[in-house]
């Protein structure tokens, strides 16, 4: 059995957001109870990762071991076009992941205790994120 | 239903190759309309990417960016046998991707619109590279 | 078909360690002969990578690497809770891998000849690990 359908983030600029809740519904919806979630971000300047849940700190330190990598403006970029934030958001995609897949058990995505599902958003401009969450099993 | 095949790719050193019209090709052939196409790269020192599919500068900002992060012939590497880029190529493979999957709707992978699939050779000389490219679904 | 069961490691600290046998076994004791092997880590302080399986050096150079990119006790780091570890291990994790997918052909995951699998403990001390491992396919 496939299930498939899309999956509508709005962002406020940069920064993480949590798509728990989100994805664990469309599992739910889907009726698979035993297979597997793919998640596929139809975007290159954000990301979709797994992080710590309990701490916030965690999200701001990764955000900012990330500007310091990665420098908005940095000299070497060429690919300037929308700002000084632009070549960096693909390179962040790049460096973590575009597509997820989780186990799925007894109807829901069965992740660890401290792991988070999060949308992280490179650009400094709030943006319409698209998701395809596509569930397959029995 | 699963449809299993081998994609070869010649490259000539260094740099990123499209390979969306060959993933294309195989999921088409592969007669599967709703699913998922897994894509697995068979070598440690070349990568999968989605990457921006309009301006070229950002392959070769990435390019830069990535021999900034990993310099070819660094000092702390010991692993030299096939050159200054040997082990480069293996940090740049584990910093990105050795396996990315695809939603299939429709009988075609489904990316968005500024999304570019791409062989990233990491070697300095051209390889003949095997990507093992599974479909399943309905 | 789905198989889905529980893969358990235990870690002396900080390493990679090889789970190519383990997951192999999982493959074969599902009984499925095409198709897929997804491996998820169920952890934010350590990885699932592929790497070079030949030489050693690569995975010690690569933890070198690693260090240099993300130094233990950084000032920049305000998630300190359980030590200078703490942070860069979260941060390895999302710049490597928490789950990946094997092509699996004959009943055995289909890597490439220089392709080994490792979880990669990214905490000093030891911790016990756990992947859910999915098989799906005919």
């Amino acid at each position: 059995m496939v299930y498939q359908q899309s999956l509508q983030i709005k962002t406020a600029g940069r920064g993480s957001y949590s798509i728990t809740n989100e994805v664990a519904r469309h599992v739910q919806q889907s009726g698979i109870r035993l297979g597997l979630c793919h998640l596929f971000l139809r975007h290159t300047s954000a990301s979709l990762i797994l992080c710590e849940n309990a701490d916030p700190d965690v999200r701001d330190d990764l955000e900012r071991f990330m500007l310091r990598l990665v420098p908005d403006g940095d000299a070497l970029f060429t690919h300037t076009a929308e700002g000084p934030d632009d070549m960096p958001a693909h390179i962040r995609n790049i460096l973590t992941h575009s597509d997820l897949t989780l186990p799925v058990t007894d109807g829901r995505p069965n992740m660890g205790t401290w792991q988070g599902l999060y949308l992280w958003e490179h650009r400094q401009q709030g943006h319409h994120r698209e998701i395809t969450v596509t569930v397959y099993g029995e």
